[in-house]
């Protein structure tokens, strides 16, 4: 494993050496380690790049680690990773992916990940985004999430991307069966002129299912996000999305979330809003002796804690 | 003027008999009635339908009434009435439009206004819609409003549809200099297979500006609503948008809309809730004698009110 694939572990998935329990590390396109449990089976796919990764019925607490890494310029990679998650399983999946560009070519890394949750599944998936190096081809990332959930199963999805990404479109779909949770939390930093998407769609088709949207995110110097989301309510079920952004420098933000009540029961809420840091939380912090600067990284930090 | 006209006048504008002050009363596509005042002058237009209506600068506390009225069916209206207001002037506007048919034929109402309101120039807007009669022709109203508002002008619309108008689509868009306001209400009710679709646009170009726009609408039925609402913050100024719809029976309501900010001293703010009437506020008030119908009309009274 190179150095470099070694170093965006550690940013994105908190990996200082091999884990424990089944994992599936992926190098440049390559598979640069892979190992399977006894209650988690992961394969490679036939006649196309990715892993499918098999979870028992009834697993419990078990984590599985799925990093992707681009340690160089001028790489392509398309990756097709397949969740199966079997009934009452409960379990953390921690993806993540680093793109690092040391030369004039971009590169980008596409993860197609599907979640097929079994009844009363729980899973809690992790991933974290970056782009590192001193190239100047572009660090892209377009993670695409497809999630299915049955009777009463769960899915906490932490998706976070902090600095280095200079181009990102995030297309997550779901699809919630009777009495089923989803709940996303995303944050999003950008700055240069870095462009970041984000696109939400969730069917409520069973009743007693409910959907959380939260994202927050902050735009600085030139860079440029669009936050879209679609709820549709199909029957008794909660939708809820909510888009808070800090804008600064030139950054700009559009949010443009969709609610579709298609049925009576149907509860749906959304709420944004965009703006700069209030003046006057910069003075009470630099009233406490710090920077301008200071204070706003500290109110930032806060806000996408 | 027709009996239904008559009718209708009272429905839409209050009006019984001619108003006083200026007004021009539209009727199957021509003009029954209009008057000028010293300070409100009203012309026809040449070579298309409508009129102008030129507000001397400082006119203060006049009203213009500008009703139109379809009687029949297969009647197709299409008028341009653009309003331009001198600076500081301060009047209120009673547009309303009624559609009634008795025949198979559908019947529709295209009013396209222009608001024009030069510095520090003041509007109260209203207009009220509304179809009636036992055809089963359907009764359309489609209205397009255009505001542009001057340096410290400030215009309030408050738009209700509240029966019988088997389809519309509510075009407004909105364009603001510094120091300006824009305040809509608009309420709307749906029943049957009606279909209503709002789309607001506005455009925060001066520093000081603000738009609030405020929707509460009810679908029963069958009736299907959509709510667009964009807000552009191009400078410092606030922008907030509201949407809060109560579905019965099989309405559905979708709620799009969208809030960009181009400019770090732009605050824009959202919210949309779509739901039916909470069952603790109908059991409350039948404990207080109300039977569930009673209850249910009691509740959406206060809510459009």
């Amino acid at each position: 494993m190179k150095n470099i694939t070694q170093q965006l572990l550690g940013l994105v998935s908190d990996l200082f050496g091999a884990p424990d329990g089944a994992y599936n590390i992926r190098e440049d396109g390559a598979c640069a380690g892979r190992q399977s449990t006894d209650q988690i089976e992961i394969t490679p796919k036939m006649g196309k790049p990715g892993i499918d990764i098999l979870i028992k019925p009834g697993t419990q607490g078990e984590n599985v680690y799925i990093p992707a890494c681009v340690t160089h310029s001028d790489v392509d990679d398309l990756v097709y990773n397949d969740f199966y998650v079997g009934e009452n399983a409960d379990v953390t999946i921690i993806a993540g992916c680093g793109v690092h560009t040391e030369g004039e070519e971009s590169s980008q890394h596409n993860g197609i990940h599907r979640f097929f949750l079994q009844k009363g599944a729980h899973v809690r998936y992790v991933e974290k985004h970056i782009g590192i190096g001193e190239g100047t081809g572009k660090r892209i990332i377009n993670p695409q999430t497809y999630i299915e959930i049955a009777e009463g199963g769960s899915l906490e999805m932490d998706t976070v991307q902090m600095k280095g990404v200079d181009s990102t479109r995030r297309v997550t779909r779901g699809k919630l069966a009777a009495g089923s949770r989803l709940l996303i939390k995303e944050k999003i930093m950008t700055h240069g002129d870095q462009t970041a998407e984000t696109d939400f769609e969730v069917e409520l088709d069973g009743d007693g299912s409910g959907v959380d949207l939260i994202s927050r995110s902050v735009a600085k110097g030139r860079s440029h996000q669009v936050f879209r989301s679609k709820i549709y309510g199909n029957c008794a079920c909660t939708g809820h999305s909510e888009c808070d952004a800090i804008i600064m420098d030139h950054g700009v933000v559009s949010a443009i979330p969709e609610l579709t009540a298609n049925h009576v029961d149907a509860a749906l809420i959304h709420e944004a809003a965009i703006g700069k840091i209030a003046g006057e939380q910069i003075t009470k912090l630099m009233t406490l002796g710090l920077t301008e600067e200071e204070a706003e990284a500290k109110i930032i930090e806060g806000f996408l804690k």
